[in-house]
Formats: C-alpha cells, structure tokens, sequence
C-alpha cells in the first residue's frame, strides 16, 4: 500500500479511507463544513488540476471540477477511455506526461482495483494524487461527503446511530469507502443488506450485522444508504431481474416506515428510480441525495484544498 | 408553460421570444449593444454556468461557453448525448444533481419540444435556464442575435421592413423564434417561403405571407433570412434532391437581383454551401452571417447577465 | 506559402520552421526558457484561444490548453473530429465561424500536410494560427521545444554536435521540423536512419546523412532521437513487425553505448515502450523525454504571446 500520510502525518494522498486517522477524517470534514458556511478563498490560483478518468464518469467529474474552479485552480480533464492518442502507452506514461506539463493535482478514477495506488506509488514528491474510484476498492471522497451529510443530519457523535447499507455491496466502492469511514468515526451499528450474490465473501463487512431480509433490517435504522444496481448485474446473471429486485431490495416509501421516524435515506446516483428506490422516497422529506451531492464539492474542494495548498 | 418573467416583471429564464415583452427584448438588444460597444464588466466572476446538451451542438455550446467567460463564470460543459453515467437518470435528476453542485445558471439543449420548459418549471427560485434550442420549438438567442443584426443593419424600427424567411420552417426552433420577435418589434411585412413539406401546417405563420414560389417571395424584400436544410430531410422523403432544392430554394447571386437594393442575407449556420445558398452569396457583400455569430456572443453575455447578475 | 512572418519582421502565424529566421527562433528559446525560469505574468487574460482539432490529439491539446492558462487566456476546445453539428462545413466556415465570436488565437491540427497554412491565408489580420501538426509536413512547436530541451543538454552552440533521428521519418512532422530547426540553427552533423519504406524520397533530408544500419549510425551521435512507430504502418505493409522493427530500429540499453558517452535520448511521445524504444531507456538517466513535454508548455507560452500579446 503507498502510504498516503506522510511521516509528518500530513495527507499525500487520497486513495482510501482505510486505515485513514480519524483526526484526518473528521478534519476534512470539519474543513468542508467551513467551507460550505462560507469561508471562501482561492488558494490554488495558479495551480492545475488534472481530471484522468480512464472509466468514464461525467457526474463525479464535474464535481471535482467545480470544487477545483471554486479552489481558483485551472482544470484539464483528460478523458482517457475515450483518448485515441494515448492508446499503446502505459496510465503511468500518460500520468508522467500530464505531470512534466506542471500539473501537481490528479483527480483519477481506474476501473482496476488498487489501479491509483499503483499510480501515487510512482509520481513526483510534490504530485498528489485524489482517487475517485477504483474498481469496487474505494471512492473516498464519496466516504468522506456521505460521513459529512451524515453529521449534518444526526450530528458528529456517531456511537448511537444504526446505518443500514443495502445493494450491490460486494461491486460497490463507495460501500467499502462508507464502511470504513463509519466505522473510523465510531458508528454504534453497521447493518448491511443485499441478495447473497451481491455482498462481499471478503472482510468488507468485519462487523456488520449482515442479512438478506431488506425489512427486518430496515427495523429501527436511523440511516438507509441505498447503493445504484447496475444493469450489467443482470447480464451477468446476479439478478434475475429489475422487477425482483425492486420487490426484495426496492425502497419504497411503505418499507421506509418500518425504520426510525426520522430516519434519513442516502444515495450516492445516479439513481434508478422504480428499482432500488421508488421516485417518492428519493424525492421525499427524508432524502439526502441532493444535500450529498452539494456536499461533494465541499469535500473535494477540503481534499484539495489539504493535498495543494 | 412555465412564466419567464416573474411577477414583478423580472426575467427569470429564458424560454422562448413567444410572447416575450416588447421591451424585455429590446432591452436585452440594447444591453447586447453596450457589450459590443465596449462596456466590459466581469459581473458574474465566481458564478458557475453549465451547458447541459442532451442533443449536441458544438457551436452553439462554444458561443455561450466564450459568453460565459467573458462575464468572468466558471463554465462546466456536460454533454449530455455522449454521457454514459446517465443513463437510466432522468434529465431533471441530471439537472438537480448539477444543480445540487451549486450551480445556478444552465444552457439547456434538448431534442423534444417543451423539454427545456418543462426543467424550468421545476427547478429552484435562484436556478434559470436558458434555452439553448429544443426540438423544433424555440431557439430564443438566435432569435435576438438575429433581431440585433438586423436592427444594425437596418435601424431600430422595423415598421417598414419586409424580411423573407426561407427554406425548412416545420422543423426550424430558429424560423419560429425570428417570426416571434420579428411580430414583437413590429415588422412591416413577414414572408415565409419553402415548399409545401417543409411548411409547418400550425399556427406558426400566422399574419405571414406564405408562399412555394422563392422568386416572386424575394421581390423588394429587404432581409432575406435563408435556413439550414437538415439532411435527414431527404432520407424522410420530404425532399426529392439536394439539386432539385437548389433549384427551387437555393439562394444564388442571380436570384438576389431580385430582392430591394441594399437587401441583406442572414442563416444561422452551419450553411450548406451549394444547397440553399451560394458561396458567393455566402461570402458576399450583402452577407451578415458572420456578424450574427458575432453578436450571438454578446446577445448571450446580455442574458447570462440579465438572468445571474 | 502563406507568410508566417509579416513585413516588419513580426511573427504572424506560426505554420512550420521552415525558413524562420534564427533570430526569431532563437528568441522563442530564449523566451521559453525566461518562461522556465520564473518570469512569470498573465499578459493574455481576456484573450480568447481556441484548441480547434481536426484531427485529435490529447497530449498535445492538453500542452496548449495548460499554455494558454497560465498565459491567463480562456481556452475554448473544438474537437472538429467528432462534432457532428460541423458536418458538411467546411474548416474555413468552421474557423471563420469560431473566429467571428473574438477568438484571436486559434491551436490548429489537421490531417492534411498545407491544411494549416491555407486557412491561415484566410482569416483576419489580427487572427493568429498556430500549426499544432498537419498531415506529414510540420509540428512546429515541437520542433522548438526539441531545440530548447537540446540547448539545455548541450549549450546553444549547435555546431559541434552529431543529432541522430531514428525511424518513421517519412510519415513524421516532428522529423521535418526538428530538421529544419537544426539546420536553422546550425548543427553540426544531422544524421537519419530507419527503413528505406520509411524514409522520405523528397527534399527532406537534403544535407543529412542518411543510412538504414541503426548501429553504424549511432556511432558517436550526441543526440539520439527516436520516433513513434504509428501502428498503421503495419497494415500498410511499410513494417513486417513490431518484433523485426525493434530487431533493427529499437533503441536498447546495449545499443545505446555505441553513442557518444554522454548522449542524449529524446522522443515526442507517446512512446511505444518495446518497440523503437525500451522501457529502461525511455526511463533511464540518459532520457530527456519528460523534460520534452515540461519544455513543450513553455515553448507553446513564448509563441503563444509573440503572437497574440
């Protein structure tokens, strides 16, 4: 594993939030908070950020790219799926090159796991790296936006709360990334849910109530963090189909009843409404989503802010 | 349809130049003019504005994009059509979820009629839309850098004008916002010219004088608006050859002999050079389509400014 | 020949390296390399330049657009190769189109060898093109950050030196623009190697001594010079195999001794690691290759600003 504080505890990198101090944790977000209650500067003019997406992915893209912009830095984004121009060189050819151009900050998402670790392992001392998406390892920004919403709704002790995690755990980063930040910030119970064929058979979830029974496990759950199925899932065989998995995994607005009455229901989208979440609840008095995503470039522009200023 | 101008007469998108007020649209005309007279400001410095194309089109994002950046934005360009992250999302989730990242200005394209109206309605009290083109509907700034080079060209009373518009009517978002204003700013006389297929058979050309006979349209007119033919409009048979419409509609040297002395060419481009019109039409004298790309620039900085700052 | 240098001797475009005086060579080094060390302004804030790319290259836009920024330019990217809405456009209309929105600078790549110098022969007075490659014939801006990185290896005294160019010489604008570049500037020996099918049967390498034994040509060379195989080569049948090009034109570790004890390595990238050159030389003490791309910034800086500041 690269190392992604420094000997001197200060963060070089954001590739997970496993194993991150929970001091650096709650830093963050304690920066991000500031930042949405209006401390604002521009502390990287000057600098360029690179958005390196070698799996597409427009949304958490352009989060990046509004936190770097509202940062005062200068954004390229290099789309590499799509780059012909890159085809037959290595990520890391096409990472030193954008690096030689005097770009210090890389926004990178991979489709293999440990892909951008890999990377952080071989750059400039002075070049960090933020992963946004690695396979199903991790997404930690993602974490680290989810853990925010989750304080402004319940506040920062975590020892009380039952957050609930049902879907496609065992393909999910941003699950892994959520579960490891929870329980960073001492979370009184973990639950997660989801058909057999979709939960890890790995250590992802060392310590969580695991079940297959979305109802039971909704019972007296103060947070509901649905994860996106994906289509391809079907295609492979993991789910028989839409309509199934809505009936067993759906969250609808009846099954949200049998949770805490002020529970809170997260999603990190883009959603499929009718499938794993009715349209009624995403849009509901109890949903986060769109405070999630408000959220993020709060939290990227404090990952930034940390790594380049 | 969604009100545009709030009740105390502010605009608050921009939807369509339908029903527009009078001097609402020659306000924007003559703030448009300041800009290209030389009142540089930087007004929304810091604003983010994103161009969200759900049908694609290079130049007219880019004229909005160099708006934008004049007025001093951060600009985020999302296309829509070539995204695969959102797939499955719904174009109001893709519009909530940008506009969750703090962005309150958004250049919308859409193919269906009504689309862009249809996300104006319900989107927050601080986010306007502009609308960028939907379906065959409206166009509205290409209709008022249209009315802003004309009223260069011509003066600011169009009382005595006679302004011919030529070619695929049914299906032009342009044709429909020109007519709009052009009845909005009190223009002598509208024609309307095209063969019958490509006529549209609502109320679209209401007080106009229609016609299929492009010579006798062109006498003493004193604008000749000129229209893209769409190449699809071949493989749907409406039109038998590029040639054959040529002959019948293309606008060459000789045929403009026809219309007043100092008659003026528009098209809103991209042109077909050789199908309805000319070259050296295109390129001539009498041509202002260069002038209205150029104005296009400054009659969008005057929106952005007028619905942002 | 559209004149790339104006009556008074000002730099107008920049097309190719063909002919252009060494003074005003050396001054763009000198230029980049004040750049290098620190002299550090904006002096192209509110400018526009638009990265207009008829065939697409992501390495060297990216080179450009990082340029344009730090010059404080707003950057406008036109990938005219997938742009469907520019279908049936000509490049003149395009760029006249993208000019008449106030774009003065204008980064043009195009398939075609002359493509750039003849839409340069049409644009504005105060519109400037930079040549970012055209089909076979010049890349000049690395022609000029290939002579910087040398001139930092070596000193600006050129006359001594022996610079080897290996490879796909017939098919490659960066050959053509370092040949003239070196000549420009004096140096001493310009050898060329590769293939006969893909050396030139033009006027290309007048002067240089020219061979087809890579070993014999490397005898006591200063510089070494590689260029990308392009794999189409292949399919032409102008290369039987990578395997058998990198047998006789891949510059290894043991090959690399026969050069002089203290020479150089340089490629355009990106590099095909294996084939015309191995992975412990592209990365190896000897390699100049990132420091090329580091280069290429501040090259694109300096014309970037004698030509439109």
């Amino acid at each position: 594993m690269t190392p992604q504080i420094d000997p001197d505890g200060r963060l070089r990198h954001l590739l997970t939030l496993d194993g991150l101090p929970r001091e650096t944790l709650a830093g963050l977000l304690d920066r991000a908070q500031a930042i949405i209650d209006g401390v604002a500067t521009r502390p990287l003019a000057g600098t360029a950020i690179c958005t390196l997406f070698f799996d597409p992915s427009t949304r958490t893209r352009l989060s990046f790219q509004r936190a770097a912009q509202r940062l005062g830095a200068d954004v390229l984004n290099f789309d590499a799926s799509t780059s012909s121009t890159t085809k037959g060189e290595t990520a890391l050819d096409t990472l030193h090159t954008i690096e030689a151009m005097g770009v210090r900050g890389f926004v990178v998402r991979h489709s293999a796991d440990g892909a951008v670790a890999e990377l952080a392992a071989a750059v400039a001392p002075d070049t960090a790296l933020v992963n946004a998406g690695d396979g199903s390892s991790a997404h930690p920004t993602q974490g680290l936006l989810d853990m925010l919403t989750l304080r402004q709704a319940k506040g920062a002790d975590f020892s009380g709360l039952t957050v609930l995690i049902v879907g496609d755990i065992r393909h999910s980063r941003v699950a892994r990334s959520d579960v490891q930040a929870l329980r960073s910030l001492g979370t009184g119970t973990i639950r997660a849910c989801g058909p057999a064929a979709l939960l890890p058979d790995d250590a992802t979830l060392h310590g969580c109530e695991v079940s297959h029974d979305f109802d039971a496990a909704l019972e007296g759950a103060d947070v509901v963090m649905m994860l996106r199925l994906q289509r391809e899932r079907m295609a492979e065989g993991l789910v028989s189909s839409l309509d199934d998995y809505h009936r067993d995994y759906g969250l609808t607005a009846a099954r949200l009843g049998r949770a805490a009455p002020d529970a809170v229901v997260m999603h990190p989208g883009p959603m499929n409404r009718g499938v794993e979440i009715d349209g009624d609840v995403a849009d509901g008095p109890r949903s986060l989503v769109l405070r999630q995503v408000a959220n993020g470039v709060a939290v990227r522009m404090a990952v930034l802010e940390a790594l380049l200023a």
